[in-house]
């Protein structure tokens, strides 16, 4: 089997164009009730934390294009440009672990710099 | 051919086990004259910039570990913990685009927030 086929890349796939069309019941449905997340903002445990970082990070998206994606049965990783309000094009890497067909975790990898420095102009004087 | 034995991949391969050992000839001899690489600190151009940054990343490395590696015939992604000073424990994920057995380039991906913050108390007063 080529990587190209593997389980895990296929529920990546499906999870980046959920993100990709904001469908965060597609999110969930794919995610371990006990899924856990780390990126810049810090570690999420649980599908309902997962749902509300998932739903931010919606409401934030213009457009997001996927640029690499690759994995084997147990793991993958994707690699997408995300144009947001309010950073206009952003690279974000994700290496997901599968496990019985769900997400079991995921590390979001991204520069977090751009998003604070917006959120300091928008913060109350 | 398996992703694992694509010849992007093993470029990549290479490439971390050059930066993990802190050889930057090795890694200027694998990357093409007018390589391109991206990160939070900006684009650089050419294999001289790029050996200047790996350069200064390699002083600050303690130690790399990769977490995950996929490829196929032309691009590759890379996933590595980072322990370095200042940061202990930085996730970094690099996409890399080969050709001629080179690195054409590579995207950087890092949350560069903890670096600033540290530099930030390095400062001059």
């Amino acid at each position: 089997m080529t990587e190209h086929n593997g389980k895990a890349l296929a529920v990546a796939r499906s999870y980046f164009d959920a993100m990709a069309s904001k469908d965060a019941d597609k999110i969930v449905s794919i995610s371990a009730d006990d899924i856990i997340c780390t990126s810049p903002i810090g570690e999420l445990n649980g599908a309902a934390a997962f749902r509300g970082f998932q739903e931010g990070f919606s409401r934030m998206i213009k457009k997001l294009t996927l640029l690499a994606a690759f994995g084997d049965d147990d793991q993958a990783v994707i690699v997408y440009n995300a144009d947001t309000h309010p950073v206009p094009n952003s690279i974000v890497a994700e290496h997901l672990i599968i496990k019985d067909g769900r997400i079991a975790s995921t590390r979001v990898i991204y520069d977090a710099t751009p998003f604070a420095a917006y959120m300091a102009t928008v913060q109350p004087h």
